[in-house]
């Protein structure tokens, strides 16, 4: 029996539910066990630049002292992502924020990208860059919440609006939710803005399952 | 019971049987069915940009009248992917450069393909830049073979020399196999090159699966 | 004698119209004959991808049988613009968007492209994208009409407008019609917007009869 | 009777002669009158920027004085381009590199340019930089030439050399000639090295017509 | 005792003043002499392209003569910068907006540039493609005014709507002074914008003296 | 009087020895001053991600408690600059590998970096890639060296030859050193080579200079 381990790097026990949920439909009969787990040192939430880095090594040596068979950093800011992998031992490790933007430029032509916080934007902007796709991107708008709120329903209205700002201000067709938290909103703001909403953490599961099944 | 069909737009039997193959590690037990099938109007292999795109109607008809719940296009020209999309009416179709060259960027820094023909390879420098993904692309290297001599032994060698060139001469740290029929080759050429080589129709299959089980 | 057939891959009689007035100022005395005709079996209007790519095998097909010194595919999605040139053995062949946005890079530093809908913004940033040329694309505004339509007066207040809001929101100083059936709005446009318009099929014809007498 | 004044920027006979006969066959019947000048201020050639910066004031007030219908700069770093654009009072100015690179972007994925010198090919890279269009430059390959040496035979081996290392290492597929006063290696260059040579005189003065036929 | 000679290219005497005012702190005890001279010859500010142009052989010809130890040109055009490090004989020469630019990648994701005119965003956009940071530019706005107004109050009003709407509209989190002139409204703009703000003969001048410590 | 903390973040005292004495320099009358130290716990050399991120959050602490006017952290992977910088509150920040290439930017067209290792190349292209000066990067050679070894001789020959093989074979024209251990190597690699070669900590100091000067 494979495993797959989805780490939140946050402490929240709202966004670990958040992310356990949005991932149960890829616990298929016969696929890997998918277990999500907060990390109890993490901050409440990944606000600042400080607080991704804050969580790398305590994930780096997690993995090594863990025996899934994959991993998933379930934070947008993929935090560590490269360290974890050297960790891995060639184990594959997905992150959030890659899987997400990746399926993305198959949904749309210019995907925005839900943020938390004007600093949530400058870290994607940062990243995206980095990632070597920044013709596809649109932007990232921010909802001004913690990533413990983004699992609530006072904050939908306002992602509602921010998907729908950058649809018509900045162009975007598809539509990125910029932390594992706001699983819940997919469908809503999908409806609200007409345009595919992509989830990361489910699309870096499913990747993770790919890449058990495929020995690659 | 859903089902994914995967359709080789070329009419060669050894590179629908190639694929067959490659995605067989992906019919996992209560996953959908996963049926390979060649285009029989299509020509022998898709050389020419003519080639590619004397498959494009054929293949919009056939997504439109199949019942299948995905398509994945197993031609590395990904032809007609938009329009094939259209005419799926809102069910994922997944294209195999497309998730090849997205799954290859999470395993490396730069990655190159192995191309049939410098006509492929140009082909492959337009769909990149398409992609917007140049900045990652370390090139493509042909092999001058036929779709259909890619899945032979004969060709393997050519392959692994092709690797080892993008791998020391253009900076490739990961590989990408460009075309369906070359399936077979992907372990002889990572043991050779001591880079991840990926395969493109697994990859797109196992994305086809996880839209599928998302529902996205 | 030379001939340079510029074909209208839609079967609308007044997109056909509207390029032969369009280029008419290119019948010099001594120059090339320039003839333009419909593709009877096309599409009315190239609306979709689908559309797009219906007319490719025709055009390549027409193209092999015809004698005519050079050819213009004067539809803005330059359709099959590959495979017409593999199969005019040599003879030139043009685009109208490339040469309408290759152009307009002579006149300004961004290019904005008025589009007839969103489906044709979609395909303009894949095209821009792939011709590599995005860092000098504003972007385009769709003006909701079809191929026919965009021959009518109907049109016109609609086109300024998508002129208006490429150079004061997205930063154009160019602007290029995005569908050879606009030809005749293309002084009105200039007089509204304040910046240089691009006629496409202009553009086109007149890189054909240079390829004509450069015998490149 | 309209006229097209072309000027090399500088006083090279042997340049300008290579330039008047690289347009010979753009003097069709009923065409504009196609006069090439050099500048006799101008240095014996370009190769420090400094050199071409020197010819920018005198070329600014040839063309304000000027009465041609167009103007083509022709000297491949475009001397002054923008500055002679504001001279000519809304008149065609064409500069050489922008039109022999643009017209290179229709024949080829990659274009490689063939330089005269080191600091040719690092004027080469700012300016196609600048021009926005990286994505698809091979790279420049200098010949250790000056500019009236270019117009000779005993150039023509390294030009070829230049060239098939810009196709076999870099990965051209396309060239241009990188100084006005190679137009006579074109077909030689384009024998030895299978692929499209662009003269990029030629081309500016082909385009300066087009302008004026279209009054754009 | 070293000295670095900062030149104003234009031959206001009001823009000269503010220059010499901005790079007053950085006339450290033991640090070279900053002199600050503007161009008698030069035009009266740079508007036109052919006003930078009008301005590098003079710089050329004052370099070559001047024995300073480094040369700042301090015109937001950087004019002429390439002939100037020609002539200055391995000597430093920094250009202004060169190293207001770079300085700005320092402190936010993206930078925008307070213009003085829609002409100077359109060199500015030249510039910064040249340079090759395209991906960090949020774009320029333009404030109508002269190079002699930018050094006045009247001014400052519109350069605090120019930074805001750069920020507010545009996505930038650094502005950049377009200006030499500018200089005294460096901190008001950064107290309304609420982002930092770059002044750009600054950063040259302490770049130089870097070089001049350095020896590089 | 103020005071410049640079960080080696890694415990080689012959790194922090050749940091000291490349930053001397730099230890101008007046100025402030330059105090050289290495981060205790930090692992002997940075050679995986591992090694750079286990460095962020004592650097974090570090600077928080420390009084100094700015800091330069002294790694070639900048490790936790952005954190390091909302540490910092204010207080300038410097990284060796930003100002190292920025610097670089100014003295060539395009930039190689002399590297440690594999592993320290893909670190440089992901950075050259977040950093959005892909553009001016003509690549990454590594030399197989730990930190630690590369302040010594015996690595000298083999950086000249990384130099020359950056300059030849990836088109280089100005190089920077990859690691702050290797600053004695600057001027044999310069005259080897025969361009530029950038020391990036000397860059950095001279910047964090600049900054406590101008309080910007």
């Amino acid at each position: 029996m494979t495993r797959i381990l989805v780490i939140n790097p946050n402490s929240s026990a709202a966004v670990t539910a958040a992310i356990d949920q949005a991932v149960a439909r890829l616990r298929v009969p016969g696929g890997p066990v998918i277990e999500v787990a907060g990390l109890a040192e993490g901050p409440p939430g990944i606000a600042t630049q400080r607080d991704a880095d804050s969580t790398v090594m305590p994930l780096v040596r997690w993995v090594e002292r863990d025996g899934a068979d994959a991993f998933v950093l379930a934070c947008f800011s993929d935090p560590g992502l490269v360290a974890v992998k050297e960790a891995a031992g060639g184990r594959p490790v997905m992150g959030i924020a890659e899987w997400g933007i990746l399926r993305a430029m198959t949904r749309g032509e210019r995907f925005g990208i839900i943020a938390l916080s004007p600093a949530s934007v400058r870290r994607q902007q940062r990243y995206v860059r980095q990632m070597g796709v920044d013709a596809r991107y649109a932007g990232s708008w921010p909802v001004d919440a913690s990533a413990a709120d983004s699992a609530g329903e006072a904050v939908r209205q306002r992602m509602i609006e921010a998907g729908q700002a950058l649809v018509r201000q900045r162009g975007a067709d598809v539509l990125v939710l910029g932390c594992a938290g706001m699983a819940s909103h997919r469908e809503p703001i999908e409806a609200a803005t007409g345009v595919p909403v992509i989830e990361p953490s489910q699309q870096a599961v499913a990747a993770a399952m790919a890449a058990i099944w495929l020995q690659d």
